[in-house]
């Protein structure tokens, strides 16, 4: 059954491979929720789907569960009241430890099948999918739908399509001959078994659950490992459904379901630690704070640790061709998900003394007007603003934006309550950027959520030292410069090579840097405090497997 | 410069990218020292060379020197009076971190180049290391030739093919172009470089200072990361020479030669530790005791470190085909080096009520007369003996087969002392092969050195299991077994992959279970406690360096 799933899916991963290796534009799953793409019926139908979810137990038949836990609301203002059972870190490590027994046994063809099966019938559940992830992270519908869909499953094809590159370039069996003179050469059968660690988990975070969780949960699978899912309790229901979904594959593949667990728990409970620190688990991937993910790195020491953390986005305004433009793509990825994204900018520096545009000079105080006007334009009709922001994902957010305020830095735009037309109780904020000199170090944390800083520097040098030392800090999953000069690109991009940060020059119209495309963009380098690995690459997948060999003479 | 050092090495390098992937007989280097691979006069001028370096400062000019560090003595009786330029830490990581900010910018052309040539020209000086090895380590000249020279360097060559191998699939640039429904497709250039991480620190052991140290050596180097090269104080030698091979040639294609650096220091104090905890040190390559590699692995947190530690490695006798030819080579595997290998052979289990062999049932103490019998006779005549045990290479390690003697368990074998013709003080001893009972807790610890067990055991079902716990405990990096039956074999197999370690069955012949081959046989698994990587796999070099891109609209 699993090798017909592999050979299904065969034709997908081989344009998969090609793609990876030439990172032009690729994407396996349709981003657009047009009907022509999921058919007449399936926005409605996912809405249902979603809505009979509410309310209820959510259908997980997990051995060893002891009642129940939930208590998601939506940040758009009302609770899902959705019950996943509860099952005790010891029972889902027992029954992950026996799942992994058949598993291990399996062999990649049979790893690689399931897994891309589980992400083709992911893909039939996009709209359930985007729903659930609105309602617990906050995104509006259509990020929801695309970076909770599609785009999450891509970078979980592209994840496994790095581990099918990588393990199927080792050969089940070779003949080895040394040459002895004269005498009959030695000669011996090798074979070669993959291998997996062991058990792996997953911690997801509360904004991107599965865009995030996806690649380290398929990983970890298609290299024969099994997986405990332990999402955020603010964000369990889109990881349930991609459990239940993965589970009902495994089973009709002949495996025991427990090859993939939830571990849905309460908010500030032990789960997460007491997984972590099992001798069982040996793969963690991680999103989430500096704090959490740094205590991980420092104790879950069997394991490999895969780690996305905090950092403080850079962008560099030295010139531009466009200042319009400019300050239009920069305010859309200020609005976008309210600032909620890794990759969201948040230090803008702009020297003193002004920067050169195709009108002009156009001095420090004209560039923020601008950025400040496009920043109030995209507020200006909340109904369309709704759809952008989304709503803010939790209380803390709220908070944060009250303390940038009283950092009592002059205000460039202020961060606005929008009426959102269809949840009236929706938290619904529009960015709040202030401005900052060079140096002040409230700029030099993470402010995540509609926050972000206008930075007066000396000169675009002193902005490139700035951004650079602080990518070393503190790091950062994005950085953006604008500039019509090359030289001060050639600088600029030398600043992001030593600092290891990929760098995007001049976005002025529908491309924006918080947003990554699978199979061409990595989503972080490794090379900076803000994430420990790159998605994806040989690196992320290659050590979730070993190999061992078993030499005979023949 | 370099770019012609690519050129010249290229087309034994794309023969290297097929043999990793075939995994059949392959090596770029002779390892037989005929005079037809190295010429007439090889022999003499290495012997020459290396007489010439006895006495004498060592000609390597590093920056920042204080004095001299030396102090090495053969194993067979001299001094080697040898002073190296001793360097303080601080000054090695200043050096390096210069050096750096060329050769990061140099690229995987001239990473590979250079690595390359620096193995060419150490080929050529293998007659030089080759007695410098022998005469730190304790080597036989034959071992030290092959295993210190040709093997080493394949084993280098091998990391940097990999090396190749996962940075020339990163595109230079790629076209990225977006349908847009009717409209314009969106299009982007985006540039892919890659990056080091940084400093790479090799810590060399005393048994196999090249063999061991070259994997880390060039993977590091090739990924455009600088080295500084620790040898352990008693063979610093074979790594100096190394070094100054290393320089001449970055010297050469116009880098600062302080790319590598050598680090000798006095035995007992704090170079490794202070260089392994420097911020600028991203990569460590260590092979040595486990307490001094689990000290690593739990302090250097800011590098990525790469371990190779002890173990206790497992032998199982069930039954076989050829009783005599199974004695000669476990025999041979005990004497080798005098079993100072991370692979020589500790705990062999055979069951108590004896094997099946082709004469017949053998009784246990019948299999432990043949294995004796072939330990006494490999020591029968010393000048032939000495070439194969070469010379103790510590006093610990005699000190070590006393406190075996001391077990008071029954003697099967003997250690001895024997003569050796050339040096009189040279430490030679033949191994010693002891009668242990299963679950004996003094068998599950490494005895590094010339000791062995005999276990007896339940029945082979019992060996298996004890060899399979013994591996996830202790670790293993080599698993051999005798059998005739084919269940046996596939559940010795299944207790290797699920134990981590590789195993090699029925070896009565000329390949013993220590010896592995670069291009074929993966040294480690990195799947059990006795490293945490294989030499060499794409896991051990993809992440000694990142991607960092740059993307723009075109």
């Amino acid at each position: 059954m699993s090798q017909a799933f592999f050979e299904r899916h065969q034709p997908l991963l081989e344009q998969g491979l090609k793609a990876a290796a030439q990172r032009g534009y690729w994407s396996p799953f349709a981003e657009s929720p047009s009907p022509r793409n999921y058919g007449e019926t399936a926005n409605e139908d996912g809405r249902a789907a979603f809505e009979a979810l509410r309310g209820k137990p959510f259908a997980l038949d997990l051995p060893g569960a002891e009642g129940t836990v939930g208590g998601e609301v939506s940040p758009y203002g009302f609770p899902l009241d959705i019950a996943y059972p509860r099952v005790p870190a010891g029972k889902l490590i027992e029954a992950s430890a026996r799942a992994l027994e058949q598993w291990r046994r399996a062999g990649p063809r049979d790893w690689v099948g399931v897994s891309l099966e589980i992400l083709a019938r992911l893909n039939k559940r996009s709209f359930e999918i985007a729903y659930a992830v609105q309602h617990t992270t906050g995104q509006g519908f259509m990020m929801a739908f695309q970076a909770g869909g599609p785009h999450a499953q891509d970078r979980g094809f592209e994840a496994v399509t790095y581990a099918w590159q990588e393990m199927s370039r080792i050969p089940g069996v070779a003949i080895w001959e040394k040459p002895q003179g004269k005498n009959e050469p030695l000669r011996m059968e090798k074979r070669f078994t993959v291998v997996p660690r062991g058990i792996g988990l997953v911690i997801g975070c509360s904004t991107f659950p599965t865009w995030n969780g996806y690649p380290g949960l398929f990983a970890s699978l298609a290299t024969g490992n099994t997986v405990i899912v332990k999402p955020h309790p603010a964000a369990i229901l889109p990881l349930a459904i991609t459990v239940q979904v993965a589970r009902e594959v495994l089973a009709e593949a002949g495996f025991d379901p427990n090859v993939v667990l939830l571990a849905a728990h309460e908010a500030g409970d032990d789960t997460a630690q007491t997984l972590a620190l099992d001798p069982a688990v040996k793969i963690v991937d991680f999103t989430g704070s500096t704090a959490n993910g740094d205590w991980l790195e420092n104790n879950a020491r069997q394991a490999l640790v895969y780690t996305e953390k905090a950092g403080v986005n850079q962008v560099i305004i030295d010139s531009t061709s466009d200042l319009k433009g400019m300050a239009r793509n920069l305010a859309f990825s200020l609005a976008l998900y309210s600032g909620q994204m890794c990759t969201a900018p948040q230090n803008i520096y702009v020297p003193r003394g002004g920067i050169d545009t195709p009108e002009g000079h156009a001095s420090f105080d004209e560039v923020a007007a601008a950025l400040g006007a496009a920043v109030e334009k995209l507020g200006a009709d909340p109904a369309k603003a709704v759809e952008l922001t989304g709503a803010i994902q939790s209380e803390a957010i709220l908070e944060r934006i009250e303390r940038a305020r009283a950092l009592g830095l002059p205000v460039i735009a202020d961060s606005k309550a929008l009426a959102h037309p269809q949840f009236e109780q929706a938290r619904v904020r529009t960015p709040l950027l202030l401005r900052a000199e060079a140096g002040n170090e409230a700029i030099g944390q993470e402010w995540f959520g509609p926050i972000a800083f206008l930075v007066a520097t000396d000169s675009t040098q002193e902005s490139i030292r700035l951004a650079r030392e602080s990518v070393i800090r503190n790091g950062a999953l994005s950085f953006s410069a604008y500039t019509t000069d090359d030289k001060v690109a050639a600088a600029v991009q030398d600043a992001a090579e030593v600092a290891g940060v990929s760098l995007s020059l001049n976005l002025t119209g529908a491309v924006f840097v918080n947003q990554t495309a699978a199979f061409s963009d990595f989503h972080g380098t490794g090379a900076n405090p803000a994430a420990n690995a790159a998605l994806s690459d040989t690196a992320f997948v290659s050590n979730r497997f070993r190999v061992v060999q078993t030499r005979r003479h023949v």
